[in-house]
């Protein structure tokens, strides 16, 4: 009787798994969508749970030992499986974005579903694009790989994390706490996108992000603005004056020492991404807007890949339901982020934030701040092999040469592999830009599904 | 046999019957305050009706004869009784603010109990100060002369309305609809509070109120603000910077044209303020505030009594629940309120301030504008009888010489008789400045409620 698992098959049979597949893989997606694994609101902390342990019995089912170890947030996944060969690492996260407003949903964000949409057919849902559809692509890939060859492709292991989205508090404690478990040759981090909807993109430049909520107190209660109005000191006033002075006229950020450690882009960078022939009219185009409102001196994708920003994600303060009251509120609040880039210092910013809203506090306000995550700016090494191969596996899938770009989103995992575990990391993704991750009606392209599975396969081809 | 009706008693037995009568003077003000009439809320639009049918059913039950007129918004309370001596208009509104945040009050808002003060008892509940308990301390003096006399004093119109905290919207068509109706010598305006929570108070100077409500949008959803910030318009940046620019460094209204119409206090009001000696330190000391935030050149009783002022009551935009959420929201709003003063012109204002916010809009950035009611200041006209008559009552009954005062508060009701039904107004009432209206943990002094009641009882006493 012929053992199929001893010789080798060819890519094309696990490329035609994939296909023959896919009906299957969409189901346990949709498993896994199903669970609302909403990191940052702690009412959702079992489903995260949940999420975890649907991970590892699928990892199981796999062939991998895995396990959902406790942290003192959501569960860490991780998973060993494999022999031989080059040792990946794989990184992915299964908790989701908060999903207000809710009304501006088309249907339940927690009950995906195929759409036809204008592009092809779509998988929406919470988490479709950010992260659950890419990080399923990968472990979609091996069980291909398993099923043609009988084996893993090579020595892997696997790390899904639960608090992507909420500032990754048990992350670092993590990692040194089990450097000797999660060593690998490279890390594979599969949470970004494709360049402008088609180019296979890896991503060797990412964002810092640094977070901090401002809450200004004034009156120990709210007053009425008749009886106090002109005469008590209004904390939304106070608030408003101190954002409103972030940027100046030419958007230019205002915190002392904001630009330290920030570098100019070398030049054979600045070339290749002006090849890149950015569609910047198209990309604000698809949202509603046509302008570049960062700084004035900037083009549209220093501002979205190698500057720094600063940007109210939020603000409240009174009422703010039907109608109206008139409140002199006792505080009003807002949550502020910086995106860095370069040798920005998050610890030292967030001193000098601080200081900068402490010394603008007129008198009778006090002010208070939350923690939110800091994280340093990334820039990779792309001396690994997996990067040749990365880009052959890619500009094959998907025809198009594959690029290697800047990303303005944080994913802090790629320093933080490098600084615990003195690893490189490779961030290659599927996503696309009206993917709506972060907002209502979150979707992942079927294709982008199909392809990024398809897209694993050969890559491990290329590396094994 | 002797005719109790028709011999008149001596005020002394009126007096007399309140005191007796207060236990179930409370239990009817429960009642009342047990329905939840939030006009604001659309939610709890059967519960203003309640409240009505209730006023009207207590109006009949003292003889009068009673109605609960329909408007677009919530049902106005007319009842008409008595007859001979001057005629009276009674207003009160029975209406109440919103109670967020809910977990801020110490009991169920609409659960009213009496419970122990540091200054005695008071009655806990939304709207027992603003201004159910206050409008039934007129109809609880009318109740103890009926008993004692067998008759209403005199000639009374009560007209009760269900949208002061809203902005009055039914109130004018239905004033210009019943003319004839609510003709009287002069309105009594229950719905103010008692100068330094000690001196009976006769309020002379009201500020008007412009609402308005600010919507800006940039992007056509909310956006990920790794992927977008830094290239795309933030409208809560935007808002922030309108906002800041409200007043300049000195307190004052950046609004063209904001101070026309504002005249300066009559040096007689000034130096009769200036006897009243406004102790500032205390009226800001109790809600934890010690420096007047006004403009600075004026005193703290300029501020909140004769001064305009613009306000920002609420703000709201991007993520503000637990943890963080880096998105780029698609819009940002704010509630702005002005008080206003002398002749200032709330439609020309409107009109002003939404062309300075026009004015200040960015490229890819849109405003919507929503109303929330207009009335101009209100001046009394001290001519008629009742106000000497009231001197006297208050002077009488609190031991303290009665004073006349302005008000921060907006109580348009008295603009609006004087404008449509040609009759002055005198406002009266018992609230005390810790009462806190429109936040949590609304009260109403036990104290206050009674000597209102025999205060009224005393002012009728004088007039007929």
């Amino acid at each position: 009787m012929a053992d199929a698992a001893a010789s080798p098959q060819p890519l094309d049979t696990v490329l035609a798994r994939i296909d023959q597949d896919l009906p299957e893989a969409l189901d346990r997606l949709f498993d896994l969508l199903r669970i609302p694994s909403i990191s940052t609101d702690p009412a959702y902390k079992p489903d995260c749970a949940r999420a975890a342990d649907w991970l590892v019995a699928d990892l199981q089912s796999l062939g991998f030992e895995a396990a959902a170890h406790p942290t003192p947030g959501h569960p860490m996944v991780v998973a060993q499986g494999g022999a031989g060969g080059p040792h990946l690492l794989f990184y992915g996260h299964y908790d989701v974005q908060p999903v207000d407003p809710l009304d501006l949903w088309a249907r339940d964000p927690f009950d995906p579903a195929l759409e036809d949409g204008p592009k092809g057919q779509v998988i929406r849902a919470r988490g479709s694009s950010d992260d659950k559809g890419q990080l399923m692509t990968f472990l979609e890939a091996l069980r291909a790989w398993k099923a043609v060859h009988g084996t893993l492709p090579c020595r892997l292991t696997i790390l899904l994390e639960g608090e992507e989205e909420s500032g990754s508090p048990s992350l670092i404690p993590f990692l040194k706490a089990h450097q000797a478990d999660l060593q690998a040759d490279i890390a594979l981090i599969c949470d970004t996108g494709l360049f402008q909807d088609t180019s296979p993109a890896i991503v060797t430049m990412l964002r810092g992000l640094l977070g901090e909520e401002v809450v200004i107190r004034a009156a120990n209660k709210d007053l009425h603005s008749g009886m106090f109005g002109g005469l008590a000191r209004n904390p939304i006033h106070v608030l408003t004056r101190i954002l409103a002075g972030l940027h100046d006229d030419e958007g230019r950020v205002q915190v002392p020492g904001f630009y330290d450690g920030v570098t100019e882009l070398p030049d054979a960078i600045r070339a290749q991404w002006q090849n890149l022939a950015f569609d910047h009219a198209k990309f604000l185009g698809d949202v509603g807007l046509s302008i570049p409102a960062g700084e004035s001196d900037r083009t549209p994708l220093e501002m979205i890949w190698s500057r720094p920003t600063a940007e109210v994600n939020g603000i409240t303060g009174g009422y703010s339901g039907d109608g109206f009251k008139t409140v002199l509120p006792g505080e009003a609040r807002a949550k502020v982020s910086f995106r860095l880039v370069g040798a920005q210092d998050p610890v030292a910013l967030r001193k000098s934030f601080r200081d900068w809203v402490q010394a603008q506090l007129p008198g009778d306000c006090s002010v208070s701040f939350l923690e939110h995550g800091a994280s340093p700016a990334g820039h990779m090494q792309i001396t690994h092999p997996a990067f040749e191969a990365a880009r052959t596996a890619l500009t094959t899938e998907w025809g198009v040469p594959a690029a290697y770009v800047g990303c303005g989103g944080s994913i802090p995992i790629a320093g933080y592999f490098k600084t615990y575990l003195g690893m490189d990391a490779m961030l290659v993704g599927f996503g696309r830009d009206d993917d709506q991750i972060h907002s209502p009606n979150e979707k992942y392209d079927l294709e982008c599904f199909h392809k990024g599975i398809r897209s694993w396969a050969r890559l491990l081809g290329e590396l094994v």
